[in-house]
Order: C-alpha cells, then structure tokens, then sequence
C-alpha cells in the first residue's frame, strides 16, 4: 500500500504537500508544485484534486504591490481601486464586491505571508490560473486532475474564516443535486452543493494559516464532481438573486 | 497499516460511516453511532472528530413533527413558529434568525431524509447533543474524541449550500490564531478560523446529500484544536457585530 492511501471503501484522503520555496513574480508555478509533489513521496493519480492558495497564486502572477504598512490610507486606497462597490463598511472593516465578483472583506488585498512593504491582490481571473496549473501539472504525470484555487473569506452571521474556491479546473465548482431522490425517495430539497468550497475547507484542515503548506492534494472526491468545464465563476450569486448585497 | 490509516505526515483521513438503520425517536444515538463505528472497521482513535448529520441527531431526538407535504402554508407555520426573526424573505424563499441563533433558510425545517408526511426540527441544543454523543462513544471505546453536528446552510453571495456546524464537543469550534506569525514574521490578518465548519465541509466529501451516509470520522486535525469546552454557539456572530441582518 502506497504511504498515501487510504484503505477505507469511500474514504477520502487530504495530503500535504510542504517544502514549496518562497514563490516570486515570473515563477514557473506549475513547476514549482511538481517539484513539491515529487518531494512529497504523494503519487498523484486521476481524479485527485490539488488545491492551491490564492497567495502562491497571486505571487508567481506579480499580483504584487507596494504599500506602506504604517498607512491605512494606502491600504484603504488598494481596497478601493479592487472594487467595483462597497457592500458594508464598519470601522477598517471593508466588504466589498471585487472585480472578479466576490463579496469579501478588503477586495482580497492580504499582507499576510506577504513580504514586508508589499500586499498580494486576487488573481485577475483565478478559474484561468486553475486551468494552466491543471494543464502543466496533469501534463507532467499523463493524468486528469482537478485544480481549485482556495483564498480564505469571512462570512455573513457566522464568526471565523475558512477556506472556499475562487478558481477552480477539472472539477465541479457547484454539484446539482436537483432530481436526485432521497433515502424516502423523495427529492431533496437542498439541490445545489457548492462541492469546491467544501474541497477547499478540507484542504485548509492540512494547510492552515500558519503553517506554510501553501498546496494539498484532495483523493477519493466523487468522480462525478471531476469535469473538464467548470469554473469558480458559477460560485458567485448573481447580485439579482442575492438578498444581501 | 490499518485499512484506515494515512501514512503520510499531517494527513487528514475522512472515513464514511454508513451502515446506520433508520434512525427512530427515542433511539440510543451514541449506541448505533458505535455498532456502525464496529461495522466499519475503523477503529477509533484519541483525536478523531466524529461528525454526526443534524438530521439524526433530530430525529432520535423527536424533532419530528407532523406536516402536509402539499399544503405550502402548513409548512411557513412551521418556519415561522421556529424563527426569532425573519431576515429576508422572496418568494417561497424565508431567511430567518432560528431559536437557537442560527441564520439559515427556512429556520431549519427540513422535509428531505424523513418520511413522508413529517418534518425534522434543528436539534433544541445541538452542543448538548455533541456532548451526549461524545461522552457515550468517548466511553465505549475509552477514548477522547471530538464530536461535531453538521447542518447543510446556504450562504450569502455565494451559490451552493455547504455542511457547516451547530454543534460541537470536544473540539474548537473557533480557532484562534491572534498573535500567530506568519512566514515572513508578521502577525496574520486572519485571525479567527473556523476550524468546526471546516471539519463538517469536509466530513461531507463523503457523507453527500444522496448517499445515506449520515455519520464519518475525520482524523488527523491539530491536536490543538481538540479542547473539552468549544461550543459551536461560539460561531453565531453577535448581532450587533453582523453587518447582514
């Protein structure tokens, strides 16, 4: 048995993949995640799904820009040029809706596991990272995986972040249920399963904060949730259904 | 290597429990959860986190009540009798603040997974719950476990409903990294993970909505999240803190 099975019928397995080298503007991104999984001894196989922060993201896309850390105003001022409207503001919280059309605290801009002096922005489009990471990853071993690209929000009624999907590739974004019965044989009434944010919380149980394991690798998803088409994109509720915007 | 093990470094296992009879009001939850645990093969652990569905909790604890399936109003009387407050309401659609603090749809009242004719109530004290379950498998097995009971919520802005926690024994339902540093030295942004909802998105990799799964074991989380006192009330966001409602 591989040291990264699981032998349990239906289990599902979330690897670490440490040892990633700090990632610069420019960086090989794909490469560098190769190289992580070669040094893991994790031997991908199809149907895994690798899970990769925005902030490695970000980095090797030169998604960088400088601000002084004493000023809130230049943070205030990076937020702002990321959005396209303020939702709330209460105090230095900022919820936004970003370019990409996420609702989220501060347009994204993070400082954290940033380098001093510098704040990381979203992806400009993470679905398409996702794609070109799965591109050169699964090219690489000659198999078919999914990629979800993971950023950490805040929520509406509920204290605490956690980690959910902003880009994804080769693997449902939203999982639709609608028609499927019941163990009653009745239709369930809660059709829709946001299936890549729940890989990107599960990844963040092995990758957390702050421990500087900026990639995992998700097995034993459902193969019914692998498909070539899906994008994050689909996460994101159109403003005219939504009823907290 | 037992069948359930991981043997990779910091890996996370999430191990289905199926095999669980129709759960009946008055049934001895932490007994079947244990015959299912033996019937498994897996072989509990000091550290696992046992997530357990809202809706068996509910029902072995008789939060069934009556209502016709076809009479719309039957069930907005029960939505209603169940909620503080309502927060949004379109349509068929009601987003209300619950007895117990939970923001969700439809106060909780759930037709699917229950026979016909009948509804499941959340659970009236769902950490109460998690704590019985624990005390009752912690004792079989002479163990120290968490104990997590997972609903399935929609959220703001974002499609999809995801598994969440609303109650939990045993283990953190906030973790807090306050003062934590980050790779590059600096404290992290951040600072509050939930790390509960975290677990329960992750224990549905393998439950799922569709496949009569209703209880499974995630191994292998921080032993620094493992803690007597988390209550998952921990997670509502005071109202007068929340920016959405």
């Amino acid at each position: 048995m591989p040291p990264d099975a699981v032998g349990t019928a239906g289990a599902v397995a979330v690897l670490p993949l440490p040892g990633m080298p700090e990632v610069r503007p420019g960086d090989d991104l794909g490469d560098l995640l190769c190289r992580a999984i070669d040094a893991s001894g994790v031997a991908l196989v199809d149907g895994d799904v690798l899970v990769v922060t925005q902030k490695i993201v970000s980095k090797a896309e030169g998604r960088l820009v400088p601000v002084d850390p004493d000023d809130p105003a230049a943070k205030a001022a990076l937020v702002e040029a990321e959005a396209v409207r303020v939702i709330r503001r209460r105090g230095d919280l900022v919820i936004t809706e970003t370019r990409q059309g996420f609702v989220c605290a501060n347009s994204g801009v993070d400082l954290s596991n940033v380098e001093e002096g510098w704040a990381a922005l979203l992806p400009v489009d993470a679905d398409r990272s996702a794609r070109a990471i799965r591109a050169a990853v699964g090219h690489r071993y000659g198999i078919e995986i999914g990629v979800i690209v993971s950023d950490t929000f805040g929520r509406a009624w509920r204290r605490g972040v956690t980690d959910i999907a902003i880009g994804c590739a080769g693997v449902a974004a939203v999982v639709d249920l609608r028609g499927t019965l019941d163990a009653n044989g009745r239709e369930l009434q809660a059709t829709e399963v946001c299936a890549a944010d729940e890989i990107a919380s599960a990844a963040d149980l092995v990758m957390g904060k702050d421990r500087n394991v900026p990639a995992a690798v998700v097995r034993g998803v459902p193969s019914s949730w692998l498909r070539p088409s899906s994008v994050a994109a689909e996460i994101i509720r159109p403003p005219a259904e939504d009823l907290f915007r």
